[in-house]
């Protein structure tokens, strides 16, 4: 299974403000480019921070749409969400402490509810689980707290980076990857930059995880 | 009078991590470059959070050294900071509200301290009294509290911007732009994307601010 995280960020690597709304920080080419990904995608995973936040359908302009997964432990996802609509299909992930009632209103949402790990969603094991059902291609949508704990998990192959020509700034403002982040220099991801395209009015850095 | 902001930063837009220890984000090359960067300015501008962390000496290997400024609010440069030695001139910005017996021992350690607003260090202020000095290319070498600042006074003119391939990671690691942040999209500084440079095995990326 070959997992993609792809994110749009301001140079000062912002996914949003503090005020954690949706901003557009790249233009139309870049979107095209992202509708593009989805399509080749099997699968679109998201936190439920980003469901919470932006409350993106994840599906493509046309074609196939890939099953849009959401990390979601307690399983918060709002019943009205529209990454609960009809356009595809839809797998939660919660963790076994999730309270029974919203998994089962989940379910009764036309989810589909799997328990993967106790108090948090356990990443590995439900990647293991898209793997187990076919899944080749993931493409990761965000956002921070969710990209830092999958490459902390070593769950990542490639990153598709587009950096926009804009500064967002704030010490709260989400970041490309938040969680609590590495320490050890030696325990930082590297990278592989592999292309560096100008998209828009930005630039879109494609890295592989080394 | 120019002013080009510094940094190098992961992948995800951080300059350290959450320790705020000194990391090595570039290689050699970068360094080179910064050298260079240091040579050509007449004043290298820092936050105090800076030198507390880092204790650069923002001193260049070889040639004629600018002359250092700190923006310091509380006169907290420690007495035996690099910055205090004497491989060149240090200037270092204090507010009203700085305790006189702080400003009294940096004076005789050497720097020259001028008070510059009230509760805080007027970055405005601080860099008209720059200007009147004669300085005509300012570089400033960071943190993300003071560039964040510098970007909402619209006292910045470039950015120059390593972009190393690593992840950091981390919701309370400094980022490029910290402070408040910036929270209405026609607020957010726009850049234009000058030039876009392969150095080491990250990339350089040169923005003029719009
Ligand atoms: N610019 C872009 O490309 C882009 C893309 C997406 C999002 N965003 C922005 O990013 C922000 C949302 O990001 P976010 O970081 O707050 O949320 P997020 O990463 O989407 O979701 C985080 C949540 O996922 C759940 N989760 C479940 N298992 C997890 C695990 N193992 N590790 C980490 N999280 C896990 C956690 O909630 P539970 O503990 O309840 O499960 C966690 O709080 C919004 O401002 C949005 O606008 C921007
Ligand atoms: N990778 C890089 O290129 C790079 C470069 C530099 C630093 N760093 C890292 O950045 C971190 C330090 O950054 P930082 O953000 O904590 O500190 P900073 O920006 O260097 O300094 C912030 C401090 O400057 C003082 N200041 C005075 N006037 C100000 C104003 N108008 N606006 C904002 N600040 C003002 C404030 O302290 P007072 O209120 O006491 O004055 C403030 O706390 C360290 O981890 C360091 O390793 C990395």
């Amino acid at each position: 299974m070959h997992v993609v995280v792809n994110a749009a960020m301001s140079a000062d690597g912002k996914l949003s403000s503090r005020q954690r709304e949706q901003v557009a920080i790249s233009g139309a080419d870049d979107f095209d480019r992202v509708d593009d990904l989805r399509v080749e995608s099997d699968a679109i995973v998201v936190g439920v921070g980003t469901v919470l936040a932006d409350d993106p359908s994840l599906t493509a302009d046309e074609g196939v749409n890939p099953v849009r997964v959401v990390a979601d432990s307690k399983a918060r996802t709002p019943l009205d969400a529209r990454v609960l609509d009809d356009r595809a299909d839809t797998l939660v992930f919660v963790a076994e402490s999730a309270p029974n009632r919203n998994v089962r209103a989940l379910r009764e949402a036309g989810a589909d509810v799997v328990v993967a790990g106790n108090g948090r969603v356990a990443l590995g094991q439900a990647f293991s689980e898209l793997e187990s059902r076919g899944t080749k291609r993931v493409m990761v949508e965000g956002g921070g707290e969710l990209i830092f704990s999958l490459f902390d998990g070593g769950l990542v192959d490639e990153l598709r980076l587009y950096v926009g020509s804009v500064v967002i700034g704030g010490r709260d403002a989400p970041t490309l990857a938040d969680g609590d982040g590495f320490v050890e220099r030696r325990s930082f991801p590297d990278l592989d930059l592999d292309s560096v395209e100008r998209v828009d009015d930005g630039v879109l850095l494609r890295y592989l995880v080394s």
